[in-house]
């Protein structure tokens, strides 16, 4: 880890400013309509982000999907659910255009990250407007001007509920504007891909005609931390591995058995350790094997995107950063290896004097393109065998931690399809790119963001291009509490997402 | 760790077995009247343990105190709470004899260690009686034969109400077969042990006459795993330090951020291990400095306790063990470093794609003669530093994050009055000793406990000896989930409660 000591820069986030004139004709259409209609979108966002949508939920997943359904068909867009047994359904539209040559795909997803409500400041599914300040504030009457410097506090308010409103608001603006389409439409707004998108790859194998775009924009995750609009080639993908190390059956009393009984706390401290160097390499055997390397068009994209690194650390409270002298936008082209969360007995106030029975860690893979994520736990297996552990694969038995000294159980909770880059220069990179520099000036293009996305599902089932149009403030907590959305990244989404759909 | 692969011996506990003739006088009164009275003494046994004793739970901490207050003064003995500000209540209780020429005092604790209810089976504060089998049982009618084996599970039914009701029952029994005591009696029932006892000291030392006595029978902690009646000659002193160690403000994503966010969990878990070899030796400067070595009469004790490892090893599910080939025994009589908990993020269902924020662990120190514990924490502190990390002893300011790459948050949990061994061959040793045998025949003799009691703060506060005896199962799940006490253990304990009542 390289430590930046000594004095932080006081270096700004570069501000979204006044808005630009609107050189693009649906976009402007999509400004004039959100202006007037402010209150009455974001009552419509709020309805949607009331509905609870973790993905294990089935009950109220079902209420997300026949709700955005109904939102569609009001706009006149052709809708159905497409199911699988077990899955969760894809809310599924289409505006077929007269005249039309090629079809875009516009995805998003419903539901949302696995919540502790304990965490948040207001209950997670009673979307709560909060000013610059922090404090709660109530939207004003219709037709009153709103701060866009507002958030609105909720989960999926940024991941990934944003991009749905958006469109269903353009499409608005459009219609009433009298802007034509020329491409024929389709959406696709998944129901799982917080639980790994397990179906996705299926349903749509299963539905490859009615699916098929000649490009799916996957509509999801930040916009660069410096504000000014992003697309990305592609995604990381993400494998998991859960780790559980075995001490005696139950907690021991930390005086009696202290010396004598395996403390799997630090057996588990031992083994997380051995997983990466000092210099944050990953000290997996082969980890590394196979990555497909950057192209020099790529590689620019990555020198010419604004530096926030300095910012960054200020405003996340970071002394220090990893990977060093690399920079944020390039490490994230790396495959990286993180622990998600670690538990053992208890701590705080609830802690007491034993030694833990057992040490759990979940820890989470991001692998770049050309590595298989199969084999990649495979790899982290093997490492871990190379420590001297026992491996399971299921929890193991009181004759197997009898047997064995160092028993671990590893759960491979997630194994994707792999990580994807759609060459930037293809005619539909540039096209994509040129529409968004329309609506909002200077665009930022990336070889892939760090985060997954289903984006080898989509590819791989309809033999399709895809590319990353997020629209969400980088700050918007996705994934944990306080997941929140800045209203003029609503706005501002609300106009890109006309223009993509009038190209 | 030393791991012993293979085979495990298929060693067996030494049972208990049927109880031997009492020759003991007092014991043999005892043990008339509980089985007379089996039922009414686990009613009130339950009427006790359905009090909820967390040290923390003031309310609740006062009500134990006043109930065994008045289970004494029903017994005749002269009965008064010694306080403090800011601290739980001792019930101080004594019996003057006529005549007596020495003072023998009994120390016990009724408060218990905080517990998280949703880990138990059943309820910690709704006393439940299991039979070996694991199945709940109701209490036969009055008179009616109660298997000896069964249990009572709830908070503190071995830690550390069982001896105070042994001390009452024995008091019965004394009294119903007329045997007079010879002694005069004390009795120092404290209300915060499990919180460190940071009132003990203070309060003893303001009624240092009251509470004279030629020595305190400190009656805590578990016996022999061989469950031979066992009598301990000192204890090791616990200190603790609860480290945290930060991350970004927040918890970030951990593919926009993986390989550039620094993660605490992995800080934490390096930290962790810098403080322990791979043979499991403390790492710590100076950690094992002026430990006083254990005279020929302790090893000798030492060497002359039954072999219990290979049979725990079994019970415990455990394939390996630490410190090997000193035995359970031997190691307890050397300092220790455990950890007691850790804690980042989350695991499980509730996990999250993130980059954790902060990450915690409690660890617990087990002190020896010779070690001084504010010293000790300070060299664990001093070795924090060389690691690389910045230590703050509150919590950090944004400020002091921004500018330290590695900030670790040290709380002094704990620092006790250091570790207590008497000598075993002074008479008083000697006739604690033979006291317990004419009961229960043969005990095991240890130099010390691996657990902590405050036989430094009632030693230095009266200028007298403590010596240790407990009669709670070894496998009573103290300061753990389902805590519990064998029913034997109680009849036994009765038995040696009223032997030393009568010495």
């Amino acid at each position: 880890m390289i430590r930046l000591l000594g004095q932080v820069l006081a270096a700004l986030l570069i501000g979204a400013g006044a808005a630009p004139a609107q050189e693009n004709a649906a976009a402007r259409a999509a400004r004039t309509w959100r202006q007037g209609h402010e209150r009455a979108i974001l009552d419509e966002y709020v309805a949607l982000l009331r509905l609870p949508n973790v993905s294990s939920d089935r009950a109220n997943i079902q209420r997300n999907a026949d709700a955005i359904a109904e939102m569609l068909r009001r706009r006149g867009v052709e809708t159905r659910l497409l199911t699988a047994d077990g899955a969760n359904p894809i809310v599924f539209g289409e505006i077929r255009t007269a005249g039309a040559t090629r079809t875009i795909g516009f995805y998003a997803h419903y539901d949302g990250q696995p919540l502790d409500p304990r965490e948040w400041k207001s209950p997670p599914f009673e979307p709560t407007f909060r000013n610059p300040q922090g404090q709660d504030v109530g939207l004003p009457a219709s037709g009153a001007p709103i701060d866009p410097e507002w958030r609105v506090y909720a989960r999926s308010a940024g991941d990934d509920k944003a991009p749905i409103m958006a469109i269903l608001a353009a499409l608005d603006g459009l219609k009433a504007a009298g802007v034509a389409l020329k491409a024929n439409v389709k959406f696709a707004f998944e129901g799982e891909e917080e639980a790994g998108s397990a179906n996705l790859f299926k349903i749509l194998s299963a539905n490859r005609s009615a699916a098929q775009a000649d490009v799916w924009l996957m509509c999801d995750g930040p916009l660069h931390q410096s504000r000014r609009p992003l697309v990305y080639f592609g995604s990381r993908d993400g494998v998991r591995l859960d780790l559980t190390v075995y001490g005696a059956r139950n907690e021991l009393h930390s005086g009696h058995y202290g010396n004598w009984a395996p403390n799997p706390a630090l057996s588990l401290a031992r083994l997380l350790v051995s997983m990466k160097g000092a210099d944050d390499r990953v000290l997996v055997e082969g980890f590394y094997d196979g990555i497909e390397p950057l192209s020099d068009i790529e590689r620019r994209a990555i020198t010419d995107a604004p530096l926030v690194d300095r910012a960054l650390m200020e405003e996340l409270w970071l002394g220090g950063v990893d990977g060093a002298p690399a920079t944020l936008t390039e490490l994230v082209t790396r495959p990286s290896l993180n622990i998600r969360g670690m538990s053992s007995s208890r701590v705080g106030a609830q802690a007491s004097n034993v030694i833990p029975s057992t040490a759990t860690a979940s820890i989470d893979i991001r692998l770049v393109k050309g590595m298989d994520p199969a084999k990649t736990q495979d790899r982290v297996i093997a490492h871990i065998r190379k420590q001297g552990y026992y491996v399971v694969e299921t929890p193991p038995t009181p004759e197997i931690r009898r047997a064995q000294a160092n028993v671990v159980w590893v759960d491979r909770a997630r194994v994707g399809r792999g990580a994807v880059r759609t060459a930037m220069d293809l005619p539909i990179s540039r096209e994509v790119l040129r529409t968004v520099q329309s609506v909002r000036g200077p665009v930022i293009a990336l070889p892939n963001m760090g985060g997954n996305l289903p984006l080898a599902d989509v590819e791989q089932a309809l033999g399709t291009r895809t590319i990353v149009v997020p629209i969400a403030n980088h700050d918007n907590n996705q994934h944990s509490f306080d997941e929140n959305l800045r209203l003029q990244n609503l706005w501002d989404g609300i106009e890109v997402m006309a223009a993509l759909l009038a190209m």
